[in-house]
């Protein structure tokens, strides 16, 4: 259900009053996450309501075995599932012994939540009568440290209002989970040890398969008024689970509260034998630091994001809200520190799509992640894919095609393919030209061209070969074809000549043909390396010059617009707005050949081919392809506002611009989609970025140049971005009445506005580390 | 594996000799049938080895839940399964409490099955040396009786060879079965009595959901060298099982038998409360009749069959076993009783496809009924239909269609659609055409027009309804088209313009307002109701002339042929002799993608419509299209070489002709598919026949004449057919010399051999009842 509730305020996503209907949308909404871990945002306490418990660790997965209807030869046996962790964050409460469950309340009042977005942690208060009568104030804050990602902490602290009673807490660490999207209802996990100390307790256990060790771990202290109690808790322990029982009698108006410190180590980064003792490194460290203490390291770790990656807009709180909530969101997902780790679409908000990457990362986060982090982050990511080469080559082979073509999977975790949708897996191969896309996009911001030697050149010629290979010379239309694809549109399967994948097939081949070029003139060794590794014989290079400069672009005269794919005009080209709303989204209500029948687009399709390739036409043809497809797209992907968005304000249509962005920006904060139950969309929100930065800013970089051509939404005051390019901090400013561009230091590439060259004024500012 | 091991023979399939690599195979091959149930050719007696366990009762099945990868708006929550059914034939046997399993035994000789065709039977022999080293000689014979549909009889016969032994028999019944191809594992029956008298057993269960109550019951007698024995058996009982224990002293050389009568009483024919009364009056019955006197009638019943069905072939003892298998296998199948039942794809011999009915039936099986059997028979698979017409609007409504459009299902139980694949489901919508061209065969053939103004009338318009709704105007190309379609040609998915698609569907449109028009001349209180009930409007009618005079065929130029479908040439058209062998059959080696981008056919397509309407086309333009399209064509389907015999024999191709005719005869029997371990391709034998009487025979029926243009394969002596052509039974004798037609009795209407009018030779023949 489409539920808007969240009150607009520029630095927090806050709900006010209690609504069972709404916990699970909150869970995602108001989810952490530090990069290495994340969690929905469940409560502590026991909640009998209806929710969806996540937790997750960054990198570890599991392979659940592929359910189909039907099998299809090419079908991966596996789909590799994000993986819901073993839950430390829960602390049953006891007041007399009456379980504290919001469920079974008599009465909840001044109930709120509140993310504060600046500082990096997640609060909730209430007042609640027990089902015996006893009314208490609760307050809960909750982080996972961006210092120390293997940890988070809670304060969560009770007053019984009116009369005295005994508070027990117990904190506990449980691995009995499941996920709630298991395809056959398996056992992900295997419990080894549960062992404690006085206080402090730790699980280890490993997923099967994947054979990832991990230690849950935790420790409690308990405070009234503040003064902690020197209590020798009781223990419980079961085969899954351990916890502690602290009891306290507490006088009306008092507060006892309970700090807990837990989290997770694991063997990606620790010797699997040694978890309890790293675990035991981890509470050391941290209790040592204190709750105050770790919370004063997270306010300042966020402010340094924030310093870098903080988009300001004035006059226009929703506006302000949605742009950080995104911001926040990337950055809670994705730190950039650990090359195995990618941007799931989901993040650590929930289970749906499995795997953790899609070409979202290429496409739509990348440019994100370039801007507002040292280059190092974005490169990570292209390293993540040189290091699935082995595998796309692997999975091209499986498909039938030879000689090191490479076809990156459309969803994975290790490098394997984990869809199990025929015209998705094996048909929505545009994917492979986004990869190759971002090394390109990658080179013209950061300028620096080490990549492609070094790795990428692999990359290039294994994704070109593999264009080669899946195209064929019609006999009939003399040029070459390329059949049975899926494009970014996915509400088209199966069809012939996808414009954007032709157009992408050609780039991308002309593209590494370039690269060998400069690699033949420029990097000798790296040449003679590669082209031994790869055996790219000169009948593939002729081959990929024959077929790039023949390949077939469907085309209307009458339109004098590409079409989208072979036979777009025998669709009743009805638009949008014809549509009946009670149907919409119509993915909900439509069988799916009637979609597929429909002209409606369900994301930039051929114009994702016009944002990518944006030099190659002109203002005029982008006008004309915009006016025919956008008003035929539904945008019922979350990838779709932003880059129409972008492309609306390149137009110098700002009110649709801006209506597309709030769109992209509220997407989750607003549920456009229905479905924010099951998490947030992290990927598009990079998008989001895009709306403002490309769109209303009007950033490109062209020639080594970065230019701007900024406009700004008729009911703001101004906004404000940071870009780092190549490693210098530039600030933005731009007013209805202006601009202002600043830098950090002497700029050495030239910045052009409008095509005129600028002097940024120099500003003191340190780049985020 | 593709196994040939079947011993030719003109009147039995026999296997000689024990594999127990060919075990599920020949539990497929030597399957029996009555058309009220039917079973897998398992072991009486305990086998440990690998095995597929099947018994099924005509109707009796159970809504499975649907299993799929990912949902689609549309998909029908479940899959009516065919259902295996409790075991009644299982007979322990115990030599000297040593079990007789051939799977463990130490030697195995002399052992045969035989599948006697004429007779109706099946009858196993061997020789086994058990683990204990008792050698001894066994023969199993086994029928389920036609003249009594209900029940079955086995007479199981032991004897030691070289010393005396106590043997047991252990005739048992077991309701503790599962389907193998369950989606979740889920039971699908109940049981809830097993009761017993003195050698009178039953079992009570029903399934779940559907709630079909069973009755199975047995009685057993033992026999001591014929001589019965009056033993008063052990009995064994468990929640699911129940077994009588019969021990008997035997000389060396001497044979202990039981003879076990058992099988079935359903809800469907009787009272749910009444299932064990109703099956003591089927045990009574049968075993007052007795053994010999039930096989004797089984005699006769098959002879009677035969005298109408049976095709003799002089000269090819391969072809003969083949179109026999065929014929034998088709009658087991569906004896035309009992409108609710059809023609699974399977019939009793396996579980594959579920459903019972696909468009196989009016495509392929009505010829065969319609010529065989009275015409009542024929008629029966046509009310089936009109009984499912309310189901197929609903599927239709369910897809978006309107006013009483209707599709009807691809796979089907109780008229719902039970499949879930969206390219078949959604868009394999041509089987719409097969269920409106039955109508008209059968109008053709029998010249029976009665259906039309009682029932088929609603179904034509339900159908041409669903037609002008799903096709739409293309500006482009200022024609009617279909969009998003999946041919019979299931190696192409949603392609638009299938050229049989847009035909069979111009087709439906022409031929329900041609018989819109009879109605309203001369059956005028049938044309008032109809339109009163289905509310038809002029609209409605006005359209469906506009779009079939306006319908959309791509068509090429340069070939001079109708295309497959849009875009057909744009693909790299290799024949399918260039195919790598070793990659064949395809669809088990490449991937699906790559099977949708090649040109390669799975079964007919455009050339369906060839047949369909083959008085549409001169000879040249089959010519054309037969050269063109065939050796794209992989025959993958086993509905393919049926349909290319037939045309192949009418471009006087003799011996590609009867190149056909045996793959398609003895495609089980030699096994092409490497699958028939799964269960015979019923349904596809239909289509054999039609080989022979079509396509050899060159049988056609035009404006109530029935034409013959017989020709003959070069290594047959002769051929001979029988039709029942409107009451008339025809005989047909072809030999290389020239050929012979003798009928029944006087002909009504026109008999001509090539185009030249005869008079059949006057025999005297009775009808098939």
């Amino acid at each position: 259900m489409n539920q808007v509730y969240i009150t607009p305020n520029e630095w927090s996503v806050i709900e006010e009053g209690f609504n069972a209907e709404r916990v699970m949308s909150s869970e995602s909404l108001f989810s952490l996450g530090n990069g290495a871990m994340g969690q929905r945002a469940n409560f502590e306490e026991n909640y009998s309501g209806e929710t969806f418990q996540g937790s997750y660790i960054g990198g570890v997965y599991y392979p659940d075995k592929t359910r189909v209807g039907w099998w299809k030869n090419g079908y991966p046996e596996y789909f590799a599932k994000v993986l819901n962790a073993p839950n430390w964050i829960g602390i049953r409460v006891l007041v007399n012994n009456c379980e504290l469950d919001l469920n079974t309340c008599q009465k909840i009042s001044n109930f709120k939540r509140e993310l504060n977005m600046k500082e990096g942690w997640h609060k909730r208060s209430f007042q609640a009568i027990l089902e015996n009568g006893i009314e208490v104030k609760v307050e809960a804050l909750r982080f996972l440290s961006l210092s120390h990602d293997e940890a988070g902490a809670i304060n969560y602290q009770v007053t019984p209002i009116h009369q005295s009673a005994e508070i027990t807490f117990i904190p506990y660490l449980d691995a009995g989970i499941k996920n709630q999207d298991s395809n056959w209802d398996d056992q992900f996990w295997e419990i080894t040890n549960v062992e404690n100390t006085t206080n402090q307790a730790f699980i280890e256990s490993h997923t099967l398969k994947t054979l990832y060790h991990v230690g849950t771990f935790m420790e409690s202290k308990l405070f009234l008024n503040n003064e902690i109690q020197a209590i020798q808790p009781q223990v419980e322990k079961s085969k899954s689970h351990v916890a502690f029982h602290y009891s306290v009698a507490v006088e009306a108006g008092q507060t006892a509260s309970i700090q807990k410190f837990a989290g997770y180590v694991t063997s990606l980064n620790h010797d699997a034998s040694q978890l309890i003792d790293a675990s035991k490194n981890v509470l050391n460290e941290v209790t040592s630091i204190g709750f105050e203490g770790l919370l004063q390291e997270q306010i300042e770790a966020w402010a340094n994001i924030w310093e870098m990656s903080d988009i300001v807009i004035e006059g226009d709180v929703k506006a302000q809200q949605g742009i950080r909530f995104n911001i926040f969101q990337l950055n809670q997902t994705y730190s950039g520190k650990d090359e195995r780790l990618n941007i799931g679409p989901k993040g650590f908000t929930g289970e749906k799509y499995g795997g953790s990457t899609y070409w979202d990362t290429e496409a739509y986060c990348l440019p994100f992640y370039m801007a507002t982090k040292n280059q190092e982050v974005a490169k990570n990511l292209l390293i993540y894919r040189y290091n699935h080469l082995d595998k796309a080559i692997e999975n091209a082979e499986k498909l039938g095609f030879k000689n090191g073509a490479a076809l990156y999977p459309m969803v994975t975790m290790n490098g394997e393919e984990s869809h199990n949708e025929w015209e998705i897996t094996f048909e929505e191969i545009h994917r492979n030209g986004a990869i190759a896309f971002a090394i390109f996009n990658y080179h013209r911001f950061t300028g620096d061209y080490s990549y492609i030697p070094e790795m990428g050149m692999e990359v290039l010629i294994g994704i070109a070969r593999f264009w080669q290979q899946r195209v064929n010379y019609s006999e009939d239309k003399k040029k070459y074809v390329m059949l049975g694809v899926t494009g970014p549109n996915e509400y088209e399967n199966n069809v012939n000549n996808n414009w954007y994948t032709n157009y992408i097939a050609k780039w991308c081949m002309e593209y590494m043909l370039e690269n060998l070029a400069i690699l033949a003139k420029d990097f000798a060794s790296d040449y003679k390396r590669i082209l031994k590794k790869t055996k790219l014989k000169d009948e593939e290079i002729e081959a990929m010059k024959e077929i790039s400069a023949n390949m077939y672009f469907p085309y209307s005269e009458k339109y004098d617009v590409y079409l989208q794919q072979d036979g777009f005009l025998d669709k009743d080209i009805a638009t949008v707005d014809q549509l009946n709303q009670e149907e919409r989204p119509i993915n909900q209500f439509w069988s799916w050949d009637r979609i597929l029948r429909s002209p409606y687009i369900k994301q930039a399709d051929t114009l994702q081919g016009f944002y990518f390739f944006e030099d190659q036409f002109s203002k005029e043809e982008l006008e004309k392809h915009f006016d025919f497809y956008e008003p035929l797209t539904v945008h019922e992907s979350s990838l779709s506002p932003c880059v129409h968005s972008v492309q609306a304000a390149k137009l110098g249509r700002m009110e649709q611009a801006y209506e597309f962005y709030l769109r992209t920006s509220r997407l989750d904060l607003d549920d456009y989609n229905r479905e924010v139950d099951e998490g947030c969309h992290i990927t598009s929100m990079a998008g989001t970025w895009m709306s403002i930065v490309e769109g209303f800013g009007g950033m490109r970089v062209k020639d080594n140049a970065l230019h701007f051509e900024p406009q700004i939404p008729e009911n703001w005051k101004s906004y404000t971005f940071k870009v780092n390019f190549r490693n210098t901090v530039l600030s933005i400013q731009i007013t209805q009445d202006g601009f202002e561009i600043s830098a950090d230091k002497e700029v050495k590439e030239s910045i052009k506005v409008f095509g005129k060259e600028i002097s940024p004024v120099i500003t003191t500012q340190k780049v985020n580390s």
